[in-house]
């Protein structure tokens, strides 16, 4: 049985979400759809992407629906990509929301162009294209039609990339950025912990952070209270974070702003 | 495989609906249960009708559950109801929540008391008819079992209809109500955009609405910042917006007023 | 087909779920998964065990997964129960959260340490134990592994249980406790409705709680505004309310405090 997975910003309140799984039910009755999670801050595409990027590999693979769409309504493409790993087909705008997922999973082999669509619902509105052209697109692809069916081929170099910052290597240490931040002002850093490796950055010794005193460590308590530590997150990737108190504050942080680790 | 829907104002930070979700697979192990939100206001009887005939023929016909139930310990009746059109049956409270999505789907043609069914779990509570009455019921008919044997016949002219203001023509133009607000100020009115088909209304013209230009327009961009405009949402219902501000505060609307519309 | 259920206190806005979710249907594709309710408040252990405690009974035996785990990456042991009761087996920490439902289905039969169980994922992370243990060893066993195979043998007895007050018979009466509250003062008390049989409490009579006058009554209406009654909630639990009003704030009650009940 093929999965389905549905990823959006449109919050649970409404009768969005449930209207996708009915299209979805009625185009691929067999198919199973989990849903990935509906809240992304509505309108951020990034976070989603990040999001999807982490997420899907937890999946088995299938077909992977996501919506995050601020541009509904104008020429923005909508696409259906097969990466190179696992046949795993991406299903949503051409905004960059699928663009870190795809490098995951190897890169794009297939591009298809969905805008228009055969398996478009007819009469779709200017403004809930989940319902009208992602979801049954992704759901008939998931029940075995063809990608290349769903659309217009597609150069995939015409993919649009989502803007991310680089983390590069900075003698023993690296130069990283904040690219997201939660709501307990941790920080994750654009670094997986396996890049480490080579650098002079070792667990358990004092290292300095954009010129602060801070532990590389491997829990929150590991330091004193108020005291700054570079971890390693659930997901594997680095980050900063203050024993009960915001790294984002103490080290004035803004979205993407440069964080220099070197040994101390 | 049946499938079966379930509305409802239950919310999912407690363990409602996932109960619910628990009797039903004890009864029918076999069906597939989709969710169309549980977000609907606490206690919005008329929001639950509109949403579930909005939503409803966007999923596979099946059985429809819909709990919205203010009246819960009460005299009021619980009923099962086959439509006409797909052999959709809806189960609920007789509180008008099922009234419009069953005149959306042809009308009533087979209706059932379903209060004292022999369906429901022992020792009903007085105040989760949800779980003892709603789903289990809905569980049942999905499972097989014939409607009639759910319940006592009921005369279909007996179920109660939701209080709905009624749109009508006026000359060129047409006099409609505000059936909803969203959190942005957009207003829904009770009119869908095919019945405009004949009047002397034009997608694309200068439209008076209650007095005041307004344009009607595909999209939010078609008038300047602070601009009023009648579009077709979604859902192919019309409805009023202020480019960036507030129809409802523009025009000073309250549940059910009048909105006429008249070719400028 | 095998049901698994999943309770935790994760919420909905990340992916938490989501993944915990793709994890499962990489390991056992065939076994369906229904969500109790991810809103248990953020850490709060007891809320998660009694929500446990009662939604449980409502669901086909399974294999019934739950994660609240403020300790998450300390020494604290995971744990997978099998109950007297219809072989349901319970996964989570063994932080008590388990406990109540453990008894209510005849207590443990077959206790397993999982902390290091062969099915967890490879390189676990210190801080998402769902994703890396417990819905791993969830799925593994629903899929049809033995329990026995998911970890060490732990004797029963040192499974952690819940700090609960116990309620007692006390002349006519009984002393009860305020084991929960609701966001409209509505008060739990650890005493299920069966319990007063051969008490001196009838239902439709008068009452006395912690010295104030109350009545044993079916619904808030049986009393007038303000007044305070003893009634059965929707779990067959006896409970605490003031009509339009908070009988916490009435009786002025914290956590576990006592209540005593009368016959008046």
């Amino acid at each position: 049985m093929t999965l389905l997975t549905f990823l959006s910003d449109y919050g649970l309140d409404d009768d969005f979400v449930g209207v996708c799984h009915g299209v979805i039910a009625r185009i691929a009755p067999d198919v199973r759809v989990i849903d990935v999670t509906h809240g992304i801050p509505r309108h951020d595409v990034r976070t989603g992407a990040l999001v999807l990027r982490r997420a899907l590999p937890y999946f088995p693979p299938g077909v992977h629906l996501a919506v995050v769409d601020p541009e509904v309504g104008t020429q923005r493409r909508a696409v259906a990509l097969r990466c190179a790993d696992e046949d795993r087909v991406l299903v949503g705008p051409d905004n960059g929301l699928l663009s870190l997922a795809a490098q995951r999973f190897g890169g794009v082999v297939e591009a298809v162009d969905v805008t228009r669509s055969p398996h478009r619902l007819e009469a779709a509105a200017a403004t809930f294209h989940g319902r009208d052209v992602f979801a049954p697109v992704a759901a008939a692809i998931a029940a075995g039609e063809p990608l290349a069916a769903a659309g217009e081929p597609l150069d995939a170099d015409e993919i649009l990339l989502i803007g991310m910052p680089l983390a590069m290597a900075d003698g023993d240490g690296l130069v990283a950025h904040a690219i997201a931040f939660d709501r307990f002002g941790n920080v994750t850093l654009d670094v997986e912990h396996e890049e480490l490796t080579g650098s002079g950055l070792r667990l358990g010794t004092p290292v300095r952070v954009n010129g602060r005193d801070a532990r590389y460590a491997t829990t929150f308590a590991d330091v004193e209270a108020g005291g700054l530590l570079v971890y390693e997150d659930a997901y594997r990737t680095l980050a900063l974070a203050v024993n009960r108190g915001s790294a984002r504050d103490a080290l004035g942080l803004e979205l993407d702003a440069e964080v220099r680790i070197s040994p101390a």
